[in-house]
């Protein structure tokens, strides 16, 4: 936990009572005793420091100064073939912490149709995912995020006007690398799609493509999802410095 | 299973028999018959295509021809700290599947001391979640790997004198990315250094400084191990791309 993440609710005055799983953390792992200070921030908002005031059995009482700047909406969001229950939580864990805007979770023909039935995809545990994200990654920025049954509804819903977003998808033949997608004198924000292990299908691959989606490659390699998920979104951060720099 | 990895000795005037895992993959999941074909490569060498011949119960014989180029070495090193086995069998895969020219698995002092006991640390253990990574990665170069149980002796002896790599350590507090360190100019190859979860102590850090280590960040994030890895060998891919391309 590199950043205890509060519920804009929870903060009452500046003080905020934690209970359950960061509780435990913050007793069991970190050993936190009154007076202890760590990092802190509000969902959506400002970092900080929380001063532990009391602990108890199950409960952690703090008090929360925030000073540092507000969460900057992350200039990637992602689209996600939905993978695996156990390869989802902790590809979710890993977005929310090297920041995405929102996730858009899609079905796809090689989506196998019981992980719609799987907890993971329940809102909460969803959530609870990215939340764990944001405190191993230190950002009070907590994705969207959504499920989407039909993968031609949300294109249609989601996809179907232009927006300032340069869109790519990943694909392992592609030629090109997402240099060609994120380049100077662009906004330099990404819709990122990541298909199914094994790979969209043709007609998925032209719908992206009717969208204006250009395929794009890491590298050489077939990564797995949870790698290709960290590997994109490096680079895009990367590029999107490199972008920065040279627009000024 | 992106390419059947066979070992050279394996092949025999073209031919193969291969057995244990790799068969029951060929023969389970990917359900081959007599006249199915798929992709192999040899370790350290070319790439082609396998056809299957006969198919046993625990054992596939196989026709390869080879008519790719030879596997290059990844032009990137990694020194990683050793993980929990269950985050190093991943970490190890992905490294192999992203490509990198060989792995020094280092002790530090935030590293659990009852690792060096585990199964995954033995030299079987590694090359399996290598041959994995490979596998998985579509490539044949299988990383050289060595584990160090003690660290300064890693560094006196492997690191001491320059070479012409540019060493690269991974810290999340870091102000410079990695685009610091990969230029256009240089040879592009790169020591990169990943530490444990909890980060190397300051006597390490200086360790690594005074053999000419830059600390480098992938972002504002603190992440993971398996995230990290992921993500600064993308950067770095990416960036020797764009150095190349700057370079000719």
């Amino acid at each position: 936990m590199n950043l205890l993440l509060l519920a804009p609710e929870e903060l009452t005055d500046g003080r905020a009572t934690v209970m359950g799983r960061r509780a435990r953390h913050m007793i069991d792992v970190l050993d936190v005793e009154p007076g202890a200070t760590l990092r802190a921030g509000v969902v959506g908002g400002r970092v900080g420091t929380a001063s532990v005031i009391a602990v108890g059995d199950d409960l952690v009482e703090v008090n929360v100064e925030l000073s540092g700047s507000a969460a900057q909406r992350p200039r990637v969001d992602l689209i996600l073939a939905i993978p695996r229950p156990k390869v989802l939580r902790r590809v979710l864990q890993t977005a929310a912490s090297i920041g995405v805007g929102r996730i858009d979770l899609v079905n796809a023909w090689r989506v196998e149709k019981s992980y719609f039935q799987s907890p993971a995809l329940q809102d909460d545990a969803l959530r609870e995912q990215l939340w764990l994200g944001c405190e191993q990654g230190g950002t009070t920025w907590l994705p969207d995020i959504e499920v989407h049954a039909r993968l031609m509804s949300f294109v249609d819903s989601a996809l179907d006007e232009p927006d300032d977003r340069v869109r790519a998808l990943l694909h392992p033949h592609a030629t090109a690398g997402i240099e060609s997608a994120v380049e100077p004198g662009a906004s330099g924000r990404v819709a990122a799609a990541i298909g199914p292990e094994g790979g969209w299908i043709d007609r998925e691959l032209e719908t992206f493509e009717h969208r204006e989606f250009r395929t794009v490659s890491l590298g050489k390699s077939v990564l797995r999802v949870e790698a290709a998920v960290a590997g994109l979104l490096a680079q895009i951060q990367l590029l999107q410095r490199l972008v920065a720099r040279a627009n000024t």
